[in-house]
């Protein structure tokens, strides 16, 4: 609903008084809309309109590489003939007007009487009429204009801004147009200021599929989809009507018409973007967010323009309006590959190990694989533990971030003569990047942890100092994660085996059997995990559904320490 | 309401996948969060971040200039520690860490916890807590952080970005926080996604003052107020709130917080932007938009920051990130004077006339001369007729109008040896340009019309030459504007005046006395608009209203042509 008006009437002109103040700099107010203050070589004015309601169209789009001005006609009105031809003498540099605009009743005859006004003026004068929705009639040139718009505009503005004349940004124009198809959806209606009720509705619970960005009537009302589904309702009939001769570039605007949220917006683009690479498209440069609104509408709207090269040219063109700015230049410092570069991106030089430090080293590795070949034998199982009540990808993350973590100690190993606490420290890094999640960083952090209490600097280690590296890799978890004994994580099966291991090399156990004693206590703590309600994360929601199934991490550290047990004797042989 | 999505409990990890798809040449997904992809030189990371649902905050504020990392709890949920952690190891470039982020116990506590451990693995860490919203708390140190988020991570992510240390960046950010006050207030509540039900809801007709972006108590609910009414209600109590030694250059943010329009917030924005100024303020890049939201909430909120030289410098300073760009360059072009300058921007050679042409031109200069003591006379009483059921800037609009005219015509009758058709084109021009409103527009291409209908090459002039200008005086008229008899507009009396003239002057009857005919039917029809309902135009709302009153366009026409009527019959002696 409009809530922030004057006099109703007045809406129109004073939210345009209010956004030419906000843009004095760069746009100029003039009857019947604004143009831009560009100065340099005289340009096509490529001048733009239609009624109010649709911002950033269409005094939003006007700046450097857009449009030359913008007619501002009221509330859903097509703004008078006066008004047209007012900002098209004020936007002619002396190279010719194009107007462009939806095609609608109103606005073709308006523009039209500016048009021959201005033609028996001297000032040669061309209309491109814009007829992307697929929704509103079979033949192409009865199609109404929707988020289209932007895309016709948008070619002839980068067009004009190089200097290209008028027979060009005519046909540019229409070629841009002939190459744009666009379907939309509503969700909910709109209200204009001041009005107690909405122009339209969409009943609650469905959407209007084609509904026009008026009200006007679409194809037919649905059941409201699962975004999903709604992606392949908007994709599928606009690939449909790919103009004849269409390559496999194509530029793309998924548009929000309103009060529908960006966030939301992203979640769509997410599964229209697979859809359309699934369909051997190369997307270019797509634009996600407003364009063309219809006040507080409900709603998006998919636009494809199949590129050939001259579109696809003044498509990715820079441009700069108070809506929409584009500039490449800025991003020309980004790296495209898969990791961030970051300052001093050479190897860092492994810092010198005692020979006690080299030794434990060797048991790092030997751990790493230990961990690696059960991760592996077990990721399945643990994918559908996890699957019961959360995403199921428990397995696949622990493999990756063990994985990762090995790759990187035997490139260590092999690049020079690291120490236990170096290894650790490379191996969280590794885990927490690849592995992805909550429990990728927490793994990192841990293995980190546990390196920076071992240290490379001492002589000797005994089982008290492994016994600390233990409780310095479950402080590292409960800091960050934190989570507490029964909320049924990690948690739950890692504090009792640091507590066990502690209590028997306190009491002088030998460090093997003390590891194994603890090993099998978080065996058994993490079975009974199975009869918690999970207190935190992602499965909250779904908390009910989870008792009866043991948590997937606390699974996975049992078999991890229960393997090692193992390992941790064999080499605490060897360098006790 | 949010609408699209899969499983609700999903939404904000479909979100972010989708946007970092989008945005992939530019951002890195790490766990966590995003972090930007920019190489180059060594920065302090500011890493920014809270729950989702803030939209542009905080992953669109991710790029050059702006945050290096941003942290994607879930939906109005502070993100873990370990997301936090995961974050700013990725974006840490060994130039230490700021954190930042609004005053919520949550991420207080869960930034608290990453930056001990980033800490303790030796990641100088810093954290800069934003406190701007002046509803939420008497001591600063106690309020909430909503839209001045914004300014404190902007000039944070600026001075990063030119290198400036850690010290600095940190000093920096507490000097924004400290310089920058915010109000909100909300019009409706807002649903997260799958829920049935609002969050919060504000009374229909009803605002909530102060209340926060997830619905937290405000200071009071009110009754729905007018936009002015509106602008004193957010800018006073902020203003109130200037911090102590507070110089007179503020920054300006006014944020939407989700469904309130683009256009309402322009027109909130020229109320407000005159406010300030009258407090003797100078607005520095001002922001109106969505820059901190909350999902589908309406309302909006005025944050001010004081800027002192440093904080202007880097409030200013470029920035590309998803949602927010801003650059220097493309605006340089820019004219910045109260007129656009064109191509070919030189005076134009005035043509050359024949002798007749040149004489009828002082009869030109006469009669506007004639019209602007005319119309300088009526001023008041044609505007008094206009604001029965309009705005009532006819009287203003008509004298502007006149009067550049006249200083036109006189400008060219200086500098050379103008032929009426000449003349009247500059004089059209000059009325359009000056008089604003439709009004002017018509006047204009009617006064430019009646100089191409005449020309400059004839060798004499007869009363049907003039009669015919008459005509293309009114055909521009009626063409343009697209009103006909009995649509109450100065059509009324336009058409009748044409039709007696030539019918006058094709019976023989002397010029002067037809033209004074016709001006008395003029007046005639002036006078009968008053029983009329008007048609067309910005009156129509207040249609019924009008009744009893003549239209103020016939009225002024009527008023011309009758003053003219003696000028003509003078300066017709002298050309005939």
């Amino acid at each position: 609903m409009t809530r922030i008006f004057n006099e109703p009437e007045n809406f129109v002109d004073d939210q345009l008084a209010g956004f030419t103040d906000l843009y004095a700099d760069r746009l100029r107010a003039v009857p019947g809309g604004v143009v831009s203050r560009q100065a340099g070589e005289p340009q096509v004015a490529v001048v733009i309109g239609g009624g109010s309601g649709h911002y950033p169209a269409f005094a939003g789009l006007v700046g450097p590489g857009l449009a030359t001005g913008a007619v501002v006609g009221n509330i859903f009105t097509s703004p008078s003939a006066a008004q047209v031809y007012s900002v098209a003498k004020a936007a002619d540099q002396g190279r010719g007007v194009v107007l462009s605009f939806g095609n609608y009743a109103g606005d073709t005859m308006n523009f039209g009487i500016a048009a021959a006004r201005l033609r028996a003026e001297g000032i040669d004068t061309r209309i491109v009429i814009v007829t992307d929705d697929i929704a509103s009639a079979e033949t192409e040139q009865q199609r109404r204009g929707i988020a289209g718009d932007f895309t016709v505009f948008k070619v002839m503005g980068a067009a004009a801004a190089v200097g290209k004349g008028l027979d060009d940004v005519e046909r540019l124009g229409q070629a841009a147009n002939g190459a744009t198809r666009s379907l939309g959806v509503a969700f909910s209606g709109c209200t204009m200021p001041g009005a107690g009720t909405p122009l339209f509705t969409v009943p609650e619970g469905q959407i209007g599929l084609g509904l026009g960005i008026h009200g006007e009537p679409g194809i037919r009302d649905e059941p409201l989809p699962s975004a999903t589904e709604l992606a392949a309702k908007l994709a599928e009939p606009v690939l449909a009507q790919a103009p004849s001769e269409a390559g496999t570039k194509i530029g793309v605007i998924l548009n929000g018409l309103g009060t529908t949220k960006y966030e939301e917006l992203f979640l769509l683009w997410g599964l229209i973007a697979g859809r359309l690479r699934e369909a051997g498209l190369e997307v270019v440069d797509p634009e996600v967010g407003e364009l063309v609104t219809s006040l507080d509408m409900g709603g998006v709207s998919l636009t494809l323009m199949w590129l050939d090269e001259e579109l696809a040219e003044y498509w990715t063109a820079d441009t700069y309006t108070p809506a929409y700015r584009k500039q490449k230049a800025p991003l020309a410092s980004m790296v495209t590959g898969g990791t961030t570069e970051t300052g001093g991106a050479e190897e860092e030089a492994i810092p010198a190990a005692t020979a006690a430090a080299r030794q434990l080293a060797v048991a790092v590795v030997h751990g790493l694989q230990n961990m690696a070949a059960t991760l592996h034998a077990h990721e399945k199982e643990l994918g559908d533990i996890d699957a019961v009540a959360g995403d199921g990808d428990h397995g696949r993350g622990m493999v990756k971030g063990v994985d990762a973590a090995l790759d990187a100690v035997q490139h260590e190993s092999q690049r020079g003569q690291p120490g236990a606490a170096w290894l650790l420290k490379q191996a969280g890094r590794a885990w927490a990047e690849y592995a992805g999640g909550t429990s990728g960083v927490l793994w990192g952090a841990a293995l980190e942890a546990a390196g920076r209490s071992l240290t490379d600097e001492r002589d000797s280690y005994s089982p008290s100092d492994y016994a600390a590296a233990a409780a310095a890799f479950s402080g590292a978890i409960t800091d960050l994660g934190g989570a507490v004994v029964e909320d049924k994580t990690l948690v739950d099966a890692l504090v009792p085996f640091v507590d066990t291991l502690r209590t028997g090399v306190d009491d002088g156990t030998q460090f093997g059997e003390a590891f194994a004693a603890a090993a099998a206590v978080a065996r058994q703590k993490a079975a009974e995990t199975a009869h918690l309600v999970p207190k935190l994360g992602r499965a909250r929601p779904l908390a009910e559904k989870s008792v009866g199934t043991p948590d997937a991490g606390a699974t996975s550290f049992a078999m991890i320490v229960n393997a090692l047990a193992g390992t941790g004797r064999a080499e605490q042989r060897q360098s006790a």
